[in-house]
């Protein structure tokens, strides 16, 4: 954002993002079951980020503001407010390059996200669970070390290295009808909005999000952003709402927004695990729970899916509590 | 086996087997992970044959059996006795050259093997569950099929299917020093030992086998074939002996067998899961155990490892039990 106009990124932003991210990132295979496309009718192409090194599509984002910071800027490392897979790809990526990472966590957060961005480096200053407490700790943490701030989603080199990955998906698998990525703050929609408008631009995008924490779809049938206090859901991922930027790409870009219901996306994560064989987040079933839920909709055509994490707990699995 | 000599197959026979198999099976990729590397001190290459899409390796030399047949043998289909992955594998091939496969199981074997064998068209004839019973069932119904014996590991076109893997995985990882892969019956080790002696000669291979399971071991140490009564582990598809074909390899190409505690072995399935995101079997698991147990071995090496199979009951996970 600069003077109030917003800094769209383009597609020739994507374009050096993803050779400035390449030597960091994971250029994820795609994966396919010949069971998941018998039960679904359609021809499923499961673009894999959860196997990204720090284990979701967020490492190329971070990756993209991390390694695009003049010297200057990099010395005084970057930092945000985060206590999910942003604040540790974040971290991951300020550990590449050697700099300081400072990340804002509420002390309720959970031991093992705590640990992980810990183990990557990043500095954890704790606040209280509100978001009066988090932003004033963060305006002081940003003030003392002088770090860049790296939004979780609404910022434009986010949303050009999230665009990266169906660059690779559409060089991976050519041809696809539509293209479907779970949506809760919208990054790696707007992403694949801004890569697939201009370099797939007859492929359908598809946003797919949990029946309880639908704040996108309502705000996309009422055309303004509308914000949910404190949705629940077990697609913990997806809990946060559009802002301006990533409005910006899914109300002009994105055909539909399909959601599913808490059942319908602990079935798709179980049965992923099962057939495609991949430990994969909740969050990244919600789209191939709406594709099972939306058959005329995917019926015959070839799709591709992001699975945008990996990171579980296993002890504490959604369909065995 | 023809006439009491064995009929030991050739790395001839492994590349007929990979030139055979290519249209129907997956190629599967070598997954990393920095993690893991750190961890062991080595470099860690793993073969993800879980992706198999029944599952498993064993789709391999099933293909090959399978697809190597005449037309007149083929029409009468093929046979086995399994209760694991080698009948869903059999199942599978057979399914996709449109033929019969009859697979004798025990009644008690757990429903979801026997429905996962039903869905690729496989015919089930129960018997008793003992060695005398399957054996009496199991001739009635070859008598009655006329259906080509396909052993799970002990046969040359087997042994030369599985040993296709570890051609690939020297293709896709070069210069690696060590190959681990775990071992029951042998059948992988066997097709390790068929393509790397020949193709790699330098690459040492270590078998890996459960503690509690550990009949390849002391047949190693003993320098005959030594087979347990019931070994339990909960690596269940390393229970069964070595048998002469597969004894052949392992005495004259392995270079050691490691084994690890039933502990170790959840372990080391349990951080792979986590820091890997795949899903695979306890079996599989052995020898990454194996591996962080024996640092001294592996430090700094690059080391292949065979990810066998994937087909877990995700409602008994061995951490959570």
């Amino acid at each position: 954002m600069k003077d109030g106009i917003m800094d769209v990124p383009t597609y020739e932003d994507m374009l050096v993002a993803h050779e400035r991210i390449k030597p960091h990132v994971l250029r994820t295979p795609v994966r396919r079951s010949a069971y998941l496309d018998e039960l679904s009718g359609a021809q499923l192409f499961f673009k894999c980020e959860n196997f990204q090194e720090p284990g979701a599509f967020k490492v190329r984002g971070a990756s993209n503001a991390v390694f695009g910071l003049n010297e200057d800027r990099a010395r005084k490392g970057v930092a945000t407010h985060s206590s999910g897979n942003h604040a540790s790809c974040l971290s991951f990526a300020a550990m590449k390059r050697g700099i300081p990472c400072h990340v804002v966590m509420p002390r309720t957060a959970p031991q093992a996200k705590k640990d992980t961005v810990r183990r990557y480096g990043g500095k954890i200053t704790e606040c209280e669970p509100s978001t009066s407490a988090r932003e004033a700790v963060f305006a002081e943490v940003q003030a003392r070390t002088g770090g860049d701030f790296v939004h979780p989603y609404n910022d434009p080199r986010v949303i050009a290295g999230q665009g990266t990955c169906s660059k690779e998906l559409v060089e991976q698998a050519d041809g696809l009808d539509l293209v479907v990525a779970p949506i809760g703050g919208g990054g790696m929609v707007s992403g694949t909005c801004l890569t697939l408008s201009t370099l797939a631009p007859e492929t359908k995008i598809i946003a797919a999000e949990p029946e309880q924490a639908d704040d996108a779809y309502r705000s996309f049938k009422a055309g303004h952003i509308i914000a949910d206090d404190a949705p629940d859901t077990v697609a913990d991922g997806l809990k946060v709402p559009l802002k301006d930027l990533t409005w910006h790409f899914v109300s002009r870009h994105v055909s539909a927004i399909y959601t599913a219901s808490e059942q319908e996306i602990v079935d798709a994560m179980k049965i992923t695990w099962k057939h495609l064989r991949v430990v994969m987040e909740s969050s990244s079933a919600v789209p191939l729970a709406t594709i099972l839920k939306n058959p005329e909709t995917f019926k015959g055509k070839r799709v591709g899916v992001i699975i945008t994490g990996g990171n579980v707990d296993l002890d504490r699995l959604p369909w065995l509590t």
